[in-house]
């Protein structure tokens, strides 16, 4: 449901009803300081991830923090960061199909895009609209470094598409990009950069190929919330990818690393609709407004509350101390499992401080996903 | 993204961008008579569940084949129905607080509203407002048949709570609510129907024991897509509510029981984005276009393609045989692993007969959780 600001701004937290989505807008501002501080003296500059919150005034906020462009992973999400006045937009997929490729060529005249390729014709594609508009794309050589999903193989491969592409005079060449999404949420830290590390050598070597070829690459790209501190500091890596640091969530928090000290700013507020029995309480989210794939969302700011499971509309506690003193129509905060999911079932955010509410936030690329 | 109806209506199914969810009218239609000829000769009557497809045009399609009304599971569907003209409605559960409780009366004054209770105090907040408003809600006493939910147990905490509730002005006690979502899915059919008639008998032996105190039953409501063959032979029980059979999915499929004879009639319209390896293809669904909690979407109408995983705006598959020729572009279609979580990720159905857009449709409460 549309919230509707000029209702619920300047009231306090406990009258927003439930099911709501939440930033704690001082977690949101320190997690937004705290990379930008970490990547301060690094080689590599941050271009946030913004599948997270599909929100173009959250994107501002760090590009202001030094961020050097923005992330997304569909058209349609960059449609609406143009539309929010985003101008470095990196789209980190494929774009495919006439009716897509001419919506990217028209949306080229606003803004600075670039795109992923691994396949010859589908560049040439992009190439073709892009000349017959008039404009360019930036693109991407996408590139398999063991997550073995999209991605031309590294070495010889990446480097003749590469060099292919560079030919195009509807394109301009902008470098690799290659996600370890298959390692970031590795659990211990010292096995994720031993293997991060061998993941993006194949990366770098590739690039060293290109370069000896004579083409020059702009930027390598990837990365994300797990592994930011290990690709950081890898010469020959500039761009990293990352998008939960913004919100943190239940999964990430467990994956060790410099990472955790990113506070969870997003959360789900929920109201206690039954208590059928002294241990059992039922809250009113369930997987129409979080999702379960990396784990259930987990109370937070009150103890003795254990989530057993969600079902479509409710989630099914445990509770016990304190907990147990919780009625119907009591309201408590949870932390989502998967943060990026989670957000593309709410249309908007309620932004809070100091337990009032701040703004209200559209999601304004949720279901974006054409 | 919102397709516009007057751009697609008329157009080949192939020109339909992707994502986007597919309704196949025929046998949408189908699964909608199916049941009605089924339920035609049997006691229970149909109260199909409009959390499954949020669609005031299907609801009323479904009262136009003999249900009785429609339940929801959201104050939130329930405004949506009404504002798509539907006037019998059940919000299958509690209603809580003084916001939500403030809305429910101001919609009562637009249709005849029931809803669960199983908290004698909620119920009596319900009956003040009512009264307030000079208008009485319908409440149905939700009772624990072993899902260990909501709902106050069978027999006496029932029958109690069920002769309080009737004494209070602003209620009409309309009868009981048990829903058996524990066992809609136990696969084999014989070791269902033991588990369902024992867990039904306890909310029939509940009604019994109300009548015999003098208040009468008007509704005994529960049951799935799963069940409803069984429920609907039970003496005593009233309506079904069952939701998934209008769309059928590939978690219901693998249910062994006459709810097989549902057809698929819910697709995923999705185009291969990346075929990087002769085994290996890459589609454009993901998590943020289907949800897995009951399996992964399986292709449909191509033979030698196998779904291996979903991440956010991907579906990574396994190729073989015939699909071994799909190339980057081709679209081809998936059944949802879960109809009613998928349907809450899009804003529109794209309505197909014969491979031609016949219509768009909105899903008028996506996101009602409220």
């Amino acid at each position: 449901m549309t919230l509707f600001s000029n209702e619920i701004v300047g009231k306090p937290l406990d009258e927003v009803d439930t099911p709501a989505l939440l930033i704690d807008a001082g977690a949101l501002e320190r997690n937004i300081a705290r990379i930008a501080a970490y990547l301060a003296d690094k080689p590599a500059r941050l271009r946030p991830h913004a599948k997270t919150h599909k929100s173009p005034i959250i994107a501002h906020m760090q590009l202001a923090a030094g961020a050097v462009g923005i992330t997304c992973a569909k058209l349609g999400e960059a449609e609406a960061l143009v539309e929010g006045g985003i101008r470095d937009i990196l789209i980190a997929n494929q774009i495919v199909g006439p009716a897509k490729i001419a919506r990217l060529v028209r949306l080229a005249r606003y803004a600075d895009l670039a795109v992923a390729v691994d396949d010859f014709e589908n560049a040439q594609q992009i190439s073709d609209a892009a000349e017959a508009a008039g404009t360019t794309v930036r693109v991407l050589v996408e590139v398999n470094i063991g997550m073995d999903r999209c991605g031309v193989e590294p070495g010889q491969p990446a480097v003749e598409l590469a060099l292919r592409v560079a030919e195009l005079p509807g394109l301009r060449f902008f470098g690799l990009q290659g996600y370890e999404g298959h390692l970031v949420g590795v659990p211990e830290r010292a096995e994720r950069e031993r293997r991060v590390r061998a993941a993006m050598e194949q990366l770098i070597e590739t690039r060293r190929m290109i370069e000896a070829a004579g083409l020059p690459v702009a930027a390598v790209s990837g990365g994300g919330t797990g592994t930011f501190d290990i690709t950081s500091t890898i010469e020959g890596f500039d761009e990293i990818q990352a998008g939960s640091y913004v919100f943190m969530d239940a999964w990430y928090r467990r994956v060790e690393g410099p990472d955790t000290a990113f506070e969870p700013a997003l959360f789900l507020w929920s109201t206690i609709v039954s208590r059928p029995a002294p241990d059992r309480a039922v809250g009113d989210i369930g997987l129409k407004t979080a999702t379960p794939e990396h784990g259930l969302p987990t109370a937070f700011g009150i103890s003795g509350v254990e989530t057993l499971s969600l079902s479509e509309e409710h989630v099914k506690l445990r509770v016990e101390g304190e907990a147990r003193s919780l009625r119907p129509g009591d309201k408590i905060r949870f932390v989502p499992g998967h943060v990026c999911t989670t957000v593309n079932l709410h249309d908007c955010y309620v932004v809070v401080r100091d337990g009032v509410v701040e703004a209200v936030w559209p999601v304004a690329a949720r279901g974006h996903s054409t």
